[in-house]
């Protein structure tokens, strides 16, 4: 590669003035300015941006924390937000948990020593603060900035860009209520995720405004996975069982298509006997057939949002520590 | 964060001689390397990763560059290849293309001034290669590893580990003529994808060896998009154009998807009157109704030959140029 060096002697200047007309801090004569760009020029010079990131104290990366990138939304939010950091010349990292919290504890841990600009967690986990706190404030405070880009971390003083789950798991469970399509199910993962915590919530809300009870028969918290697998299985199970419901408003787009299958499996019409409601709004679930009503998330305008807390080069952000993402009812044919 | 010159102070040593204790290369009297193990552990010392790498002249992260990662097979191949890199001690960078190809030309540019350890390609795209080839040596010659994990381009020099395309689809296409589901369709990208060509030929190959012919009318080269609303679209428009066909060989399973909605959107049944079978075998192909046959691709297997391949810390790597991994027929409800 070309070094510094090469280019002062072909310019005929010191390396420190190189280097001085490249930062473009100094006042460099514009001649030797020019004299200095031709050379850069000429020999293909390109600056080494990891020693450039690192002599600026701040690395030119952003690391995007999935739970598990294979679920839909989470691919969707990795191609989003690199697409609008790369706009700004940043590039994403991309480190998949897994599901599994020792993951995320090790990656913070790591955090301050790989030169990033800023960490965006996403993982839908409910996280040990007390443990994970002191590791998210040694990377702050070595110039990191950590933003919560699925769960409203708020409250811990972690700026959140957040879709509104609870608002639209409500809207879901009212336009249930509203065709008639009782008892509701709830499928979701709730003891341990927080995203699923919160989409249940606006299912609970809508039923209790309408006075609807919430039959613990009917809420469905699954542990493992969170896909269409694990939504085929509480939904069998819960048939097996002779359970009585009319619609199923689930956590993911995956979870409605298994849940989906398990009714049909089983000799149930959709939505004649059973209504099903995703959450996500994939592309996919356009096609499938039925096709399936969602809640559609708008990872685009989350992405839209990490842009502009990263956009200014050296300012510490000041867009509000909380900023919610509207989610968007999508009627198809499931219900 | 806690520096060299601290840890030197508190042991009683020059920061010299916490650098050679740490680099583990010179020969430092075992006492002397105690004092100085005792403060990085009193002191919380850690090594900056980044400035390390940069004075090894490797990096710790490999790129991964993806045309689409919303499309399920490259989301699943990014969460197996970040394990294996993990497990290694790398990280993955994510670069999602877009499926623009001036996006490719711009990252190897830039590839030699991130400090990586290695790039993956693995967009599908017919890249023009009298232009990347100089930018592709030039990231070589900087200590990258450039990897095809897509499409074979062993015939360049670069090592390429990919799936075995044609053999995944002429085992399809065998199976439906098997079946007698004569005339079979094929629906790809075949004039802009390498990966969709490949599959394509197994398609070929597999009518010739049986005699069928080839019926230009059944070939669907879709050019833009490659997910299920291009499959519904060029589904509609032969069934439109009251084109026969028993069934069709897709080259993903969103692809398939699509297909199999616009075939039951009018009135044919699935797999009653048209077969389908998918590519990739995607977890939710098992849900959809009906499920989809699909060529199943062993994402893991690639990921562990991209592992084999970083291992060595510092060797050249030995793997052969061309890894093939086998692609598998899943036989489900739709074919």
């Amino acid at each position: 590669m070309v070094s510094v060096v090469a280019v002062a002697t072909h310019a005929g200047v010191s390396p420190a003035t190189v280097s001085r007309v490249l930062s473009g801090r100094i006042v460099v004569a514009p001649e030797t300015r020019a004299r200095v760009l031709e050379a850069v020029k000429e020999l293909g010079y390109r600056p080494n941006e990891m020693a450039r990131s690192l002599r600026a104290g701040r690395g030119r990366g952003v690391a995007l924390v999935t739970g598990d990138v294979e679920q839909g939304i989470y691919a969707a939010l990795a191609k989003h937000v690199q697409a609008e950091l790369e706009a700004l010349g940043l590039d994403l990292l991309l480190f998949n948990l897994g599901h599994r919290e020792d993951r995320l504890r090790h990656f913070l841990e790591r955090a301050p020593s790989l030169g990033l600009r800023g960490v965006l967690l996403s993982s839908p986990h409910i996280m040990d603060m007390a443990e994970l706190m002191p590791l998210i404030l040694t990377a702050t405070a070595s110039g990191i900035d950590v933003i919560s880009v699925s769960q409203d971390l708020s409250a811990y003083g972690i700026a959140s860009i957040i879709h509104d789950d609870v608002g639209g798991a409500r809207a879901a469970a009212e336009h249930l209520i509203a065709q008639g399509r009782t008892p509701i199910a709830f499928l979701g993962r709730i003891a341990t995720s927080a995203i699923g915590r919160a989409r249940f919530e606006g299912y609970r809300d809508a039923l209790l405004a309408h006075e609807q009870a919430i039959d613990p028969d009917l809420v469905w918290d699954i542990s493992e996975g969170y896909r269409a697998d694990a939504g085929y299985q509480a939904t069998s199970n819960a048939l097996a069982k002779g359970l009585h419901f009319r619609a199923v408003l689930t956590a993911s787009d995956e979870l409605a298509l298994g849940s989906m299958a398990a009714a049909t499996d089983r000799g149930h019409s959709v939505p004649g006997s059973v209504a099903f409601v995703g959450f996500g709004g994939l592309g996919w679930g356009v096609f499938s057939r039925p096709s399936i009503t969602t809640v559609s998330l708008d990872v685009g305008a989350v992405a839209r949002a990490v842009r502009d807390r990263f956009k200014g080069e050296d300012e510490v952000p000041s867009t509000p520590e909380r900023i919610v993402v509207p989610a968007r009812l999508v009627l198809r044919q499931s219900a």
